[in-house]
């Protein structure tokens, strides 16, 4: 897929990663912004977004904002930012995220000497919690398991991992799908329902022992699909 | 791998399927007896484990028994129990069990109109559960996600999937992989501690959430090792 593909549901799209400066949201801008779409950076410190975006001008057209500005400007509003101000960060953004499509691909994990572990969350994962402070907004969960280092490594042009979308909303989570399927190697997969987050999100501490141990950079495919 | 294969560390082990009756427990023992191994398959009721062994006499060395004698017999001792029993059928092995390595299977999920979904369980996952209840014993986690449809069908040479094997006892850990190992097509991979055990068997629900969508016989493999 390319800028000029017209048959993309997502070519007149803005897409808009909060908490776009941390490696994760810094790798996923990269790879929308090279496959043609328009991406908004936010952060707390818009300059820090302006600096990152600057980073990021060769691959394609990426703006920093702050967070409540890459908000408002995002179709589809990304949520990558550290679960410490998760709750606090979309609180905040209610109003300015009402009707639109909001993907949160946040991982609730503490570490210790061990390695990573799943944190409990209230509602039952970080994408519930989201889907209950965002209650007039068309949440959906995904990108949890992928590995920031292969997204931001200018040399990997494959990104080889099937991204597990979850949500309630069918045009929701199609229109996600579709989001990971312009990323070369990357493939959009419905898998479940919200009430079905929490393990795709918890995984990601598997893959992080996975990667301990074979010293990978590893990701998901979902075979017989 | 076959019977012949010296350098097995498994070729002398007794693979016991505990619940070896139903559709996942009778799929392992067939892939078990296939690569050579001896596999005693347990159920409540002996009688019935002797008559699922007799359907798999012509695929290799598999007898039937109580769940009681087949843990006593099994050098490595697969659960793969309903989850509502779980607790109680362990409970009662506590003894037989000590010293033994025993790979939990079970997923404890939920169904409804909706599909499948992750039950709360008390220690964190079933196989924290039989860790809790089995202390003398070598407590694992893996084969969660396999579909049971593959398994039991004799046309399909290749089980396409990776296992994650969980565990915190290494050497245990190891001779598990190796187990997987010996199913063309599977591949056993450390998928980390038991702590982080819960995700990959409420992954099953997510894989369920996948068949539905694309009529599939979903397995997961682990990209990158």
């Amino acid at each position: 897929m390319s800028e000029s593909d017209e048959t993309s549901p997502l070519s007149d799209l803005t897409i808009a990663v909060l908490g776009g400066t941390g490696p994760q949201g810094r790798g996923l801008a990269r790879r929308f912004a090279t496959a043609g779409l328009d991406v908004v950076l936010g952060s707390r410190d818009a300059s820090r977004a302006a600096s990152t975006a600057e980073t990021l001008a060769a691959v394609g057209r990426v703006r920093g904002a702050s967070n409540a500005e890459a908000a408002a400007a995002g179709d589809i509003v990304l949520v990558v930012v550290p679960w410490d101000g998760h709750a606090e960060l979309l609180a905040s953004l209610v109003d300015v995220l009402a009707d639109k499509v909001v993907v949160d691909c946040v991982n609730p994990l503490g570490f210790d000497k061990q390695g990573a572990y799943a944190l409990p969350v209230e509602q039952g994962s970080a994408t519930q919690q989201a889907a209950a402070i965002l209650t007039r907004s068309r949440v959906v969960g995904a990108f949890h398991n992928v590995s920031a280092v292969l997204l931001e490594d200018p040399e990997v042009e494959r990104v080889d991992t099937d991204v597990l979308v979850l949500g309630d909303d069918r045009e929701a989570t199609d229109l996600v799908q579709a989001l990971a399927d312009v990323v070369p190697g990357m493939r959009g997969l419905f898998g479940g329902r919200l009430r079905n987050a929490h393990q795709v999100e918890a995984f990601t501490a598997n893959l992080i022992s996975v990667n301990r141990r074979y010293k990978a950079h590893a990701g998901l495919r979902v075979t017989d699909v």
